[in-house]
This record gives C-alpha cells, structure tokens and sequence, in this order.
C-alpha cells in the first residue's frame, strides 16, 4: 500500500485534490532517495512529466541494466559484473595486503592516488550501535575467510568517525592474535590546510601522530 | 550514443576501469535530471544497486505510471489525467477572473491561501531573452485563445524577479486594447520580516505600494 508521508501532508494541506495521485506517489518514491527533499522529490516528479519518451526509457533502461546485471564482487563487494571483480582477479596487485574500508567511494578515493597496489575488503559501512549496525550486518565473515596465511598486513581506511574508531577496534581486537600486522592510516592536518581553522581533535590526532624531522 | 560528462572525467580519472560503466551510465543520466550534481548523481546510482527489487519495480513503475497517464490541461496546462483538469472544469469557481503563472507549483502556493476562486493560466515558464525563452516558447498563443469575453480580470502572479517583470509588461501589452482589466499582485515587505534585513529593492517596491492607513 503507498501512504504519503506525513511532510507532504503539510505540503499537500489543503490542495491534496488539486495535485495527481500519480504524481504524488512517484514524488513519495523520489522522497525514499537519499539526499532527496520533499522539495527536490517534487521538482524530480513535475520534470519527469516533461521529459521525452526517450528520455523516460534511457533512464529506466539504465536502472533495470543495472539493477538486473551489476552485483557484488565474492571477495570483496565491490560493485562488478563478474563473480570476482578486476582488482581480486589481477594477479599484478599485491594480494598480500589487504586495505579494510566501509565503501565503494572509499576504494575509488584510495585508487585516486595511484599509491595503493594491494586489494580490498569493503565492509560495507561501519559498526554503530546506536544505529543496530553490529559487526553481524557488517562483512566481516567473509573477512576472516579471506584470510589464508597470504595475506601479511591489514590496512583500516575506516573513515576518522566515532563509527569508524569502533570499527578499526574491532578489526584489531579480531586479527590481534592471528600474527597478521594490522595498521591504520594515519590522521591528522590536511595537506593545505590552515592550523587556524583545524578543528581541536583533528589537531590532537596530528599532534599524537607527530614525526621526527 | 552515451557520453560522460566531462565533471565525470575529471573525478574518475585513473578510475575510470574499475568504475562499472553501466553504475557510470546511470550516474550520468541521473546527473541529467533538475538540481543533482555529480556527486549526488553518484550517491543514487550506488543506491540503486542496493535497493531490493521491489523498490527498483516501485520506482519504474511510477515513473511510467506518471508519463503514460498524467498529461496537461487543455485549457490551463495543469498536470492532469483528464482534458480539461478540475479547476477549469470547476463550474463553482469564477471563470471571469484568470491568474496567469509561470509554472504549476505557483499555482499551488495561490491554492494554498484559499483566497483564489478563479481560474489559471500556466505559462510554462517567463520570457527570458538571454536563456533563448521567447513568448513563441511559452503559452500565449492559448491565453489569448481562451479570452472569449467572459474574462473580467487578469491577474499577473509571475515571479518578482527580471524575467517575471518582463513577462508581466508583455501581458500588459497584449490585453491592453482589449478591454480586459491587468493587475499584478502585490510585492513588498513579506508578513513576518525585519525592515533591519530587507533587500533594497523588496523595500522599494514596499514604499512604492504604500497605502493610506
């Protein structure tokens, strides 16, 4: 059954009538989006009656192709059309070390940088139990069974969150006794950044992670 | 033939191998639609991929909904299933008086206040000569057809922006031979603001629609 929720009851006071159903429900739809206002759910709803058939049909054809043929690599969960995605399957990285991260964009950032030639454990988010997100909804089976004796080093990308501190812990508490090197990576001042406007406990984390010169 | 936009490039660069291109795809066609940006665009195709199948059916399936069954107005270009929409064929509202806005959402604002029994006119947009926006590209053509004589009044409820000025005088222009009384309604001081924080031009328009108390 399709109810509307109750911010478009207030913006729908009064003139639920005069606005389509339709247009309604698929506003509602839109509105389930992340990032998706009531506002902008509206605007997405009103331009897709104006869009052209052919628009129409590239935008649902691309969300049925790739709905019905991307799925998750076994390995890693990145995002892949085949059972073992690309990076799992080159036997030019380094399948020593692992780099543990919450997401896909958190791959693609690392790749960005071009410094990086081991492979990927994505978790698909990070432990927060206030949210109810335990380490059970989380990857971290398939984790420990990625882990053969090949792999030496274990790097958390988690992000610099509470989430991701609780995560980073748990990575370490979970490997600490199997002789498999765990890291972090490092946090601190961002490169051009300005002492001036850092935050205090960004500051405290490059003050703790200070190097000899 | 499907195209990345070039804001794509440069935030795949490197990337552009292990980025599935059918998640590239529909990133880019999301980045098509109204007030979403690459990074947004981004953020929903991932989500896509992780909505169940029902909700990827839910999704489709409003969208056709809403372009094969929701079409316009004849009369007023209101978003309607129906030839002519409930308002215009409304026999309790005062088809002598006629509001002409730019676009639907306007009319609902008008709706809203509950102080508006006539009819409507939606002109698809204002006339905006730089953005190519001629009177041609709007609904003139059927505002003109629809003045039979028993329009009274037209009111003009176009944005108080430079466009919308211009839309007005042109409206002014039209009907001025005719015999048909043109308002505008009125702009100043919104109800609930500060004199200390008003623009200069809200304010100008304030005094220059003062009224004796």
């Amino acid at each position: 059954m399709f109810k509307i929720s109750p911010l478009f009851k207030g913006r729908y006071r009064g003139i639920m009538k005069i606005v389509n159903e339709k247009i309604q429900k698929l506003t509602a739809i839109f509105h389930k989006l992340p990032g998706v206002g009531p506002k902008m759910a509206e605007r997405l709803a009103y331009h897709i009656l104006h869009l052209p058939e052919t628009g129409i049909k590239e935008l649902i054809d691309s969300i049925s192709e790739v709905k019905s043929s991307v799925g998750f690599c076994k390995m890693c969960f990145m995002p892949s059309e085949k059972e073992i995605c690309d990076i799992c399957s080159n036997e030019s990285r380094d399948h020593t070390v692992m780099c543990v991260i919450e997401n896909v964009k958190d791959l693609f950032a690392i790749e960005r940088t071009k410094k990086f030639n081991g492979i990927y454990h994505i978790l698909g988010g990070s432990i927060s139990p206030l949210d109810g997100i335990t380490p059970e909804n989380l990857h971290f089976n398939e984790l420990l069974s990625r882990i053969n004796g090949t792999i030496k080093e274990i790097i958390v990308a988690t992000n610099p969150t509470t989430e991701g501190d609780i995560t980073a812990n748990y990575i370490k508490e979970l490997f600490g006794e199997k002789q498999i090197k765990v890291t972090r990576i490092g946090y601190g001042m961002p490169l051009g950044g300005s002492l001036e406007y850092a935050d205090e406990i960004t500051l405290t984390h490059s003050l703790q992670s200070r190097k000899e010169l």
